[in-house]
């Protein structure tokens, strides 16, 4: 079968990481997955949240916002509003979990690495771009404060990327993107580490169930694209 | 192996669900699972999202809370501080997402049905006792609907019901409750059909990732413990 | 006269007060006035209020809410609003002066006792179900502290309840349901002690003036009423 | 006894009421009670709330502030903090149901009348101060409203006005200011009409409770109060 | 040309300054231009903002709020609306950067004054003269510091006023009133010292722009304008 | 005299316009002035404020943030916060009223169009970079809403764009970055046409008065800068 968009079904749409794309923040990344572009900031403060404290212990927290010019239909701004809504704050959820998974925490000091998510043009896949490329931001950030000598031990305990599956027609297709994530059946997002580890899914059966074996069958497609990102993730950090 | 409280891994805490525990809403359900306890209400309105009017469909939704005497260390009133957290809005999207998945919307006429999940006392696994109580209020109302005349076809598609699973000491055991929830390294939830279908797959690997062979495991292990609740479900619905 | 729910004018509605109907809060009773139905727990917590601090002093407060599906047209959840309504405010201020009004704070140590009172199901009289039902999760969560070795000397004073008086057709109506609300002109409730003395008195003419002489009249009904819940009060305390 | 203030038990403090304040509201009356001074302004909207939509019934409504320079230590301003504090709407829900309770509503036409209570300066009684200067400012803006052709028929039943009576030392104290707010054990406000007749009752035994019998005389001492403010209603409106 | 309001272009309106208008604020100053009236008082508080803490320096802030009934068409009240609006923050900012400009803070202690302007009658020009009377207010908070002994060298440097002028119908026009800002093309405000000096300007072509030329005759204008109001100050505080 | 960076007093910073930055919104532009970066995107709704409805007259209006990470410390998230700063609300109404000075809103139609001024990195001037970046953008989308047939006469006027000027060490510089900015005695803001007059002014003596012949002079300089801006934005939009 190929997909609306030529791909086959099992096939990434290209994807770029560019560090040091502002110059302000500790660790900056443009990730661009297909046309989804995230900026993806990371910034350290010397404060930890309050059941933290004393423990000579870090955090690593993720934040989220899509630019209102970012979609077809502009988003309205949620700080206009007042309010992050439920959509938002369940995808910084899953940021900064996603992230903390590949830190060691108590080698980190007592302070809080924040990683910003903002998306600049929204294709689908946003959450899942914003925990490939705010791994780097991460990882760009944790070395500015070892080159400053803020941290000792290098606290990286793996890589960690993100991709999407969806059921589509019932055929399971790697990385949808905006055009087929609206007719998708399922969209699973699979958080994985450069073994190919879970570190996290998410899914829902928006349109139709489906079942274990299609769970698996998505598992490991999934696992295939996450290969792709940590290698891309490698390569960029190598330079 | 045996677990803190007895159990073995596959093995689930006594369930119960009590109907029309109050009188005022359409369905009203006491959903209780160990020690946690839900009261699921169901309400019905004749108002429905912005972006489905004129449509001749009907929304459900979720809505989720915990009493601040429900924990043991009080949980402070949403309502007084201003805004739903972010696990909340989570929760309560997860509930509505799993709960619509089973009703035909489009026979349910220009009407929203709120389920309304209010935990009584909390033991872990409050979410999926939303879930599984919720479907038996929503199936309530309906009926009330259906007496009225205000729905002419019975909407609903199937059963819906939820479990979570853990990986604690490495070993996967089924309904973990807060005691296990608090050492466990992976925490999933499981919404399945009475067909064993997955609705809605959620899992964290909090302190340790996991293998897809695990992710297997996890999920033929829910299926068992939802086959006992879809059981429960229709004995309560059949008298 | 008889009533529309044929009781006599001076008759309370049969009322029951459950302890420990809940495990996690120190405090938790569930109290039950005719169809009026409130779960009252009481929490401790070891902050008090910022001009409290450094004084020795305890701090009792109260919070109120309706569930959702408590109401038959379903109560909007007021934290999904984003702040609590004026009526809400109005009562949980109520709720917290009655019950401090029966205890030494100066013996409490620097600690606050919440007592949340939220209604599972609603028919007219809430206010005064949770202050009547607050008083023994009050006592409950006190004499717990005293068992921890918290607090060293009883704190309370004396037992505290409510009722509320109506005039309906001109007529004086003691504990006036949902139902004889909605048509009363005159609606008051009144906060006493065991000794029948006054701790609170809120009346609000909605639909016609009332003279002093009917003030007193309904004082000295709500007195009995008060008698009738301070006694069951009692028994529900001793065994 | 002598107070400290100087006054007699049963004696009010000078009061004024001056009409036509400012100029663009349409009343606009400043109250002042010893030194208590409130701004209050009547304004017409030609909406209604909604449940009052179509039924040609007006409504009225009441708003509450202290200006943040109106008391010794500067009370902060709830437009800054985000919310109106629960004092502050207790206060204007018994603003808005007192002046309500003296118009018939239906014969208002569709429309909402606002009155305004700003305080300029707090001496203690500033709701009481607010309901007797809201009601001059309420006829004067019906009256407006009855010149303008809006309404027809004069839609105003009686007077009300309103005092506070406090037990200081036992004694029971008419009209009591702050200096003596401050120590007494009861604060009770009485809302009255010029025929001596109460719309409402809100009392607090803050440091000690009170009788039947001393809640008989503290009513009967408000009347007396009561109808020297009506009178100088009276006297303010026949000018 | 005359004006719709019968002066000439560079005529102010009549202004008046009434100090000590209420008593328990530090300052408190009626200050009246033409049909505007703003009572401006002073508080003092002995906490600075977060980055001024332990640094012995004082900070000055304004608050700005128009009552609702200061207009003909009601302004909605920003503490029930649940937040301040943009133009209420702008002018705030302004009042505080303005009053700060002549103090200075490190001989003022580590103390905030804070400017309230609440605006009591709205006929244009009022965030003017919230600066000139906010001036007194603060000079009057100052003085009393001083003869209390918590400040001890005067820390004030130089007056500060504000006028607005307006092009209307191409002419430039001094001290604009709410009829002719209706239909300005462009609306200035200058905040100035006694020394003619420029503090603030703003400005704004709402309708046509204007020229470099235009820009320096306003502010000619303007200052002869401040000096009327200076002078007025000085007046008001020798007495 | 040389400034710190190297400039001349009446020296801007390289600029750069690039247009379709981003492809969803109508117009997107990313707008840099030295190390100061925003995007631009407008954005089309039909709706239109309130008061103007069914007037047959279009509106534009501006928002603005800082994403966290565009800043050496991390600047909040206003969305996470809840509410927008004074000084965010104070820029997005100078950018609204700034760019709707040159459209013709009643040949716009019944629609809004909403300027999003998103900042990437901040090194000053982030307001005038939005505007003059903000005003591309503005056009690009209105060119395709001729394009579609939406809008039959081009409603834009003449140009706008806006540069600062401070005074640093008492010598005005044009354009000044962040590092000028922290020590500049005055900053004004202006926001000029294609043909040099004047569309807004905004300036500030935040340390210390200036005089009216600073005035002028800071308006010559602006001048100059603002023609540069205006050339650039010719080019960009001519290819």
């Amino acid at each position: 079968m190929t997909r609306t968009n030529g791909r086959s079904q099992d096939e990434m749409r290209p994807a770029q990481i560019t560090r040091n794309y502002t110059k302000n923040a500790l660790g900056s990344v443009l990730m661009e997955a297909g046309d989804t572009i995230v900026l993806c900031t990371a910034s350290s403060d010397d404060r930890v949240p309050f059941h933290l404290r004393g423990k000579n212990q870090g955090w690593i927290t993720g934040e989220y916002s899509m630019l209102p010019g970012s979609t077809q239909i502009r988003s309205s701004r949620e700080a206009a509003r007042g309010r992050q809504g439920g959509r938002t704050l369940e995808i910084q959820r899953l940021i900064g979990r996603s992230l903390r998974s590949c830190v060691a925490l108590d080698q980190l000091g007592e302070r809080t690495i924040t990683i910003d998510c903002d998306v600049l043009q929204a294709d689908g896949g946003t959450r899942c771009a914003s925990i490939t490329g705010g791994y780097v931001a991460l990882v760009d950030a944790i070395n500015q404060l070892i080159k400053r000598g803020d941290i000792t031990t290098n606290p990286v305990l793996h890589q960690v990327a993100a991709v999407s599956v969806g059921i589509v027609n019932d055929a399971i297709c790697l990385d949808i993107d905006y055009s087929e994530d609206q007719f998708a059946q399922t969209d699973m997002n699979f958080v994985m580490t450069d073994h190919g580890e879970i570190v996290e899914v998410q899914g829902t059966a928006e349109g139709k169930v489906f079942t274990l074996d299609q769970l698996n069958e998505m598992a490991n497609v999934a696992r295939s694209g996450v290969f792709q990102l940590t290698e891309l993730q490698k390569q960029a950090l190598s330079t």
